[in-house]
């Protein structure tokens, strides 16, 4: 058919070039995307032939398979790749958790971040295969070392305070010589690239991975895991992580894949050099170990994610603080000199990933130290956000548990919610009567009903509602977190019966796919 | 340019058959006005060449001009024909005043339409150039009545009751046959399609006017007024309003194109001849009297605004109750089954139109029953709407005035604001301290104030809050409210300085021209 061209006024704003034939006027989809904030792409039929797809959200709801419980998999968490993402600058190899630059790039610890990262890795321990494993070390006969220099020398023993078997190493202190070197080559390791060793250093004992890094020619990239409080320093294709300089024995679990990619991250030149990294690229070579200590049980496994789990959950121990939080250290500018918080700030969310997290590590070690953690992170749902707690109220009591508690409050949704999920995770698996989650959850679903239909836009759903306490313009969720309201107000669902919730979630589904709410 | 077809999966739903070139994707403009809710239209330039005229809504916005003044015009109500709407049957010929179809297909008086029609009156009485007014019949010397019985008699005298000169007739009763004929033939009165006439009628007495109607060839309509408390007969080409049984002088102003208009919507015979009554195909022939009576100063004019924004007010007057309400007599199913109203329901809005008049005819009048009327309109807004008033709380103690008070509450925003508006203009008008409208102005504007930003999407605004109380969807404004909101926020920000209401005003303006609030 014959198209001509006709221009379209915009409004009466601005013009471009449409076209039109004798029914119908056809308008340029670089235009709607913008417009409309939709999405599309050509894309090509099995038979060759091509098709344009049209996407109203990028984003997929993740449905919920049967009645939640609080010690199995935590909605779709095992999706998440938290210490992945961008702002995530490293996982620290003192605390093994990841360090966030989102509000500061200097790099500190977020809580929320920690918590989803445990979460996500437990998540992934329930619904994946058991990891391959491949031990390198086992402190009785498997190890093939190898050392140069005469100072150097190996042993195998039993570590008579551990009752494990070890293998003690003493070689010089080098960090550009390797002491005592073990060759990694048997294809059984092949995408093997978490490495878990326990470990104990004296002085200033190292131990280095080198990995080859495939892509145009072949490149040796290493690993340092050294005594130091530094969390990462690149120089060149030297990559090196501080563990800290804590004494005594430590198990410490490395993705090196991400080691990998978050030096590069730090390091525009060796960026540039690697391109992006990806588990294929890359392979272990050899594992150095530089002056003195002993090491048991040195594994490359395809996935340690108990391990990681633990990491969280342990740092989340030892963190947290005798108001039962844990602060997050940077200041946080919702809207820049409207609502901000300063450094030391509690979240609801934070607590309640936290319970959620260590409800889980409860259930799976069996260890009490954890339950009580979660219990005491109750403690700040009871303090209203401007006495330094989390708890804010809506206009008629409706108590709201605060992800970010400024003044003005913000009534963020996601967080709330997931502050009620870690709430409803220690009310259920908790057997102490003295708890408190229980009534702080209920409350709490008193006002997410009640408050529910105000995030409610008819063809969205909103963030927050900053609108309403600081007369803002409304803050829309962009299409992911509109699915995490989905994803979290489905799981709810199941949990209770009122049907504002699951008829919420339904309409928002709607939403999607572009069908909104009715007008008068 | 070459376009070739190309398909277009929308969000896996449907398929549109869409064009492409090898920059972009052409979209047919058919989908995207039903899948968006846009509007659009190919127009001609003064040059022949043709364009496309996008619109993201078919509404305007009316700017105030200056300060309000509770004694000038109300809003953009100039703009509004009440009475040619589609769900107005007619104009009672017995009170004036329109009668509304919209919830009851009989019929009957809707308090708000009735104020709304007064209103726009009086904007255009203010607005508009003087009427053309000619005078057909003055008492003394004017008028060239024809009567061919014997029995029939016209007479000229001053009346001794009402000081005024006056046309005394007597003629047979008869409706099919013209008892005493004035032709109304002068080139002067073309367009003018209003007539006033101040008419005493005796038994059966009736007055008639003829109209040539020119639409392909001419017809003959003949418009009855007869004393009777039939509101509208349609027979062939005869159209009869009832004037009503009482007795006494009555001044009758007529707008005889509304007449003629709503005489063919009650026949579909009729309606199918005539096609759409206008102003240019109209033209009076004759004014018939039949039977016994008297009139003075009848006259034929381009409007008659003031008179008709009199039998608004006059209307209020006499059927305002006891409670100081005007009760609307008919059932209002908001939510069948969910929210519904029993015939005998009252009004905030329909409180506030009518004050907003009243405080207008008091102000033209000086006649104090109109301000003492809209004072006692008021009370209403001391009683909750579960107690048969029209006041509500928002959660936190945030009073709102119903324009349907249901239970559960609606919150409709126009209706509040024109309550607002109708408290305002009593408080600035009234002098007398005893009037609460100042409380209650001052109460309202601040829920206004907090609740506002509840009715914004982002993208429009909301009608009203029902799905906060009845979690049903959220019922988005059309086009045409959601510029009333803007339209009634420009206005309460020439009045109340604070920001939350202009910012709102012009970010909801935004709206109109698909730009929407930003995403998190
Ligand atoms: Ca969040
Ligand atoms: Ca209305």
């Amino acid at each position: 058919s014959r198209l001509l061209e006709i221009p379209c006024i915009i409004n009466h704003e601005s013009e471009i070039s449409c076209r039109r034939d004798s029914q119908d006027v056809y308008v340029p989809f670089s235009f709607i995307k913008t417009y409309f904030e939709v999405y599309g792409r050509v894309d090509q039929r099995s038979d060759g032939s091509e098709v344009f797809e049209w996407s109203h959200s990028y984003s997929r709801v993740y449905e919920p398979q049967g009645h939640y419980d609080p010690t199995g998999t935590f909605l779709n968490f095992e999706l998440y790749n938290v210490e992945a993402r961008e702002r995530v600058k490293c996982v620290s190899a003192t605390e093994g958790v990841p360090i966030s630059t989102q509000w500061q790039s200097s790099g500190y610890t977020y809580p929320i971040q920690i918590a989803q990262f445990g979460l996500s890795h437990y998540c992934k321990y329930l619904t994946e295969q058991p990891p391959e494993r491949v031990t390198l070390e086992d402190g009785v006969h498997k190890g093939n070392w190898h050392y140069e220099s005469s100072e150097a020398h190996v042993s195998r023993s039993l570590d008579l305070t551990t009752f494990v078997n070890v293998l003690k190493f003493r070689t010089p202190e080098s960090i550009t010589k390797c002491g005592a070197l073990l060759k990694v080559s048997e294809p059984k390791t092949q995408n093997l690239l978490v490495l878990n060793i326990n470990i104990l250093l004296l002085r200033n004992a190292s131990f280095t991975v080198t990995l080859e890094y495939k892509y145009k020619k072949p490149e040796l990239i290493t690993l340092h895991y050294v005594r130091s409080e530094k969390l990462l320093q690149v120089k060149d294709h030297q990559i090196s992580y501080g563990i800290g300089e804590e004494t005594g024995w430590r198990r410490i679990t490395r993705n090196l894949l991400i080691d990998v990619h978050k030096g590069a991250a730090a390091s525009p030149q060796l960026r540039k050099q690697l391109k992006k990294v990806s588990k294929s690229k890359l392979k272990v070579i050899s594992i150095c170990l530089n002056g003195e200590g002993s090491l048991a049980n040195m594994t490359l496994a395809s996935a340690e994610h108990l391990h990681h789990f633990y990491d969280a959950a342990n740092w989340l121990l030892k963190h947290q603080d005798g108001d039962g939080g844990w602060s997050i250290p940077v200041p946080r500018k919702v809207i820049s000199g409207v609502l901000e918080l300063d450094a030391g700030w509690y979240s609801a969310m934070a607590q309640g990933q936290a319970m959620s997290l260590l409800v889980r590590a409860a259930h799976h070690s069996g260890d009490s130290r954890y339950l009580k953690a979660a219990m005491r992170a109750t403690s700040l749902f009871f303090i209203n956000a401007t006495k330094g707690g989390v708890k804010t109220y809506f206009p008629g009591g409706y108590v709201w548990y605060e992800e970010y508690p400024t003044n003005p409050s913000l009534f963020v949704l996601n967080g709330f919610i997931y502050s009620l999920l870690g709430l409803y995770d220690l009310k259920e698996f908790s057997l102490d009567s003295n708890n408190n989650s229980g009534d702080l959850f209920l409350e709490g679903m008193k006002s997410l009903k009640k408050l529910l239909p105000l995030f409610d836009t008819g063809w969205g759903s909103l963030y927050d509602l900053r609108h309403f306490t600081t007369h803002v313009a409304p803050n829309r969720a962009r299409w992911d977190y509109h699915t995490t309201h989905i994803t979290q107000l489905l799981l709810l669902a199941s949990v209770d019966s009122d049907p504002v919730i699951l008829s919420t979630a339904q309409r928002w589904k709607e939403y999607m796919v572009g069908h909104r709410a009715s007008h008068n």
